[in-house]
């Protein structure tokens, strides 16, 4: 099958991220870039990468059928709107809109010109969430109760545009999108409510990490943490289940799982601690319980694009839905509208 | 000095300690026992020890100066009472009461009598705790931020009392009370909120485990998580503070330290992650950060006992203050209702 030529929109970090991959596709094509930023264009002809002189001229390249955009979030909407207009499928860096409003003018005009656009969920590709998505799905350990996501480094929030709320900057937006959309991956798309805080370590302007925690209408619970003033971090998963608990400790290990195969015990000797005893927190064995680890399953992030390219030719679902968007897009709004009343918030 | 004689109430799992810890103390003499059931009774004079034939009796040996008080926790008023208005030193095992008002009446009646009344904070004397403490205090890592504490055991709830609410149950008041206890240790007693979320895994009448957030009037938090459904236990003690980070995986570990030297760096190389790339969370290395671990403090629980005899004896300050037992039973009344209403509620 013929690739499908492909224009990225901004050359920052991500934007090189996607001309790289693309540079390797099997499906895509790299037609060039388009910045804003005149020695972003040369950076990339220096690299033998065709820059358009404009985006209008990218735009009117009929040979491009597909736009990704990598610019800052507050820039997204014009940006995709003006490549839908112009018959272009387009795949737009997380978070798309920092508005249900704008979202929808988005999706709109997608629909009105009869073309696709999605965003870049690059992370429903990370083994450590497909481990516990597996694990969850599986019923190995039964019905999921709870689980706990946790992004911990300790560089503060990136001084770029990133620091600023104008341009839709902070944790929540950057990395929020990708872990909250992890979990409703695993536990459904049925949020009931909604409650965060979030931190003002490094940066009073935007969040610099977060604490969110979710109810889902199934009663299930999750608990979403980001953290940029973490000089240890915490285990990345944690999932309680109702026949076992599962933990990552970090993306680079292979998944833990603790199935309980008997709940009741003959004999339970109470553990002595520094300055008590307790029955209840002493540690099971193996006779009722079975510990292992479960490989990383396999994960190719050039899926992302295949699986994109393909919705368009075969004209069949693609992966990352509007009503999905919607939702990600929804519980951030709620996170911050729960920080600041201080409550949980319902999702509707 | 002459040994202080002590008896204790009630001979099950905690009498029982409180038994044995006396028979090896260098402050008090055990004079003996008493507990309702008969079988308990028999069970101490199969031992060797003295079993009181009755409550009254044992309020009538005027050679016991001290009573400690170890039965279910709805029963304690009326036995304190007793105590202390027979002339009675008394320590009670906590909770001491389920409410403020039962609380103030044990309060008063200590005063009126003019005898000493406390509760059994003997965690205060756990080793981890004592670490993270001592972190704290030394300014090492600077002002701390928020701190999380946990413990996590997979029994489910005791089938005992300890699992009906009548009698005071759950593990909010089993081991609330001590995490609770330790945390305003560190931080201080001016907690402004608590939003709770209790767990009903094993049990639908009491808490079969928690998550508590505290806010302190200084903007310090806490996150206390108690589960009894945890077939893997997440770490113990997690600390974040201006300077860095401390932590305890579990109570037989020494504290881990990353203490940040320097925040600034010339070169962060992003990290790449299976589906994606990271430069916010890329590790530190020893030219910003230093790690090193921290020797478990020396504790003796006996000491419990001995600044309890001493405050007696020499009119001193006890360790557990009446303020702090009334703090420490309003946060776990805040905690129940923050679970019923779903929102965090304000402590006066």
């Amino acid at each position: 099958m013929k690739k499908m030529r492909t224009a990225v929109v901004g050359y920052g970090g991500m934007g090189g991220w996607h001309v790289e991959h693309l540079l390797k596709s099997d499906v895509c094509e790299l037609a060039g870039i388009y910045d804003i930023r005149r020695e972003r264009n040369e950076l990339a002809e220096s690299r033998g990468i065709h820059a358009y002189r404009s985006y209008r001229e990218l735009l009117q390249d009929d040979s491009v059928e597909l736009i990704t955009v990598a610019i800052p979030n507050d820039s997204h909407e014009q940006v995709v709107i003006d490549a839908l207009n112009a018959g272009k499928h387009v795949i737009c860096e997380k978070p798309v809109a920092l508005s249900l409003e704008s979202l929808d003018r988005m999706i709109d005009a997608a629909e009105r010109n009869g073309v696709r656009f999605t965003t870049h969920q690059n992370r429903r590709w990370d083994v450590d969430f497909l481990a516990m998505k597996q694990i969850a799905e599986s019923g190995e350990i039964g019905k999921v109760l709870n689980i706990e996501s946790r992004v911990h480094g300790s560089r503060g929030i990136p001084s770029d545009w990133r620091g600023e709320k104008s341009h839709g900057g902070g944790m929540m937006y950057d990395w929020g999108i990708h872990l909250i959309d992890q979990i409703l991956m695993i536990l459904g798309w049925d949020v009931k409510t909604v409650y965060c805080v979030c931190d003002h370590i490094t940066n009073k302007e935007v969040d610099d990490g977060f604490r969110l925690e979710l109810t889902l209408e199934s009663g299930q619970r999750a608990t979403i943490e980001l953290g940029t003033y973490n000089f240890i971090a915490m285990p990345r998963f944690y999932m309680r289940a109702e026949k076992g608990t599962a933990l990552i400790t970090d993306w680079r290990e292979e998944a833990q799982v603790v199935r309980c195969k008997h709940w009741h015990e003959n004999d339970v000797l109470p553990v002595k601690t520094a300055a008590g005893l307790t029955k209840t927190m002493a540690p099971r064995d193996e006779v009722t319980t079975d510990t292992y680890r479960v490989a990383r399953p396999a994960s190719d992030v050039h899926d992302y694009y295949r699986h994109f390219v393909n919705a368009i030719r075969n004209g069949e679902a693609q992966d990352v839905t509007y009503e999905q968007m919607r939702t990600d897009l929804k519980i951030i709004l709620a996170a911050f509208r729960s920080d600041e009343l201080g409550v949980p918030v319902t999702v509707d």
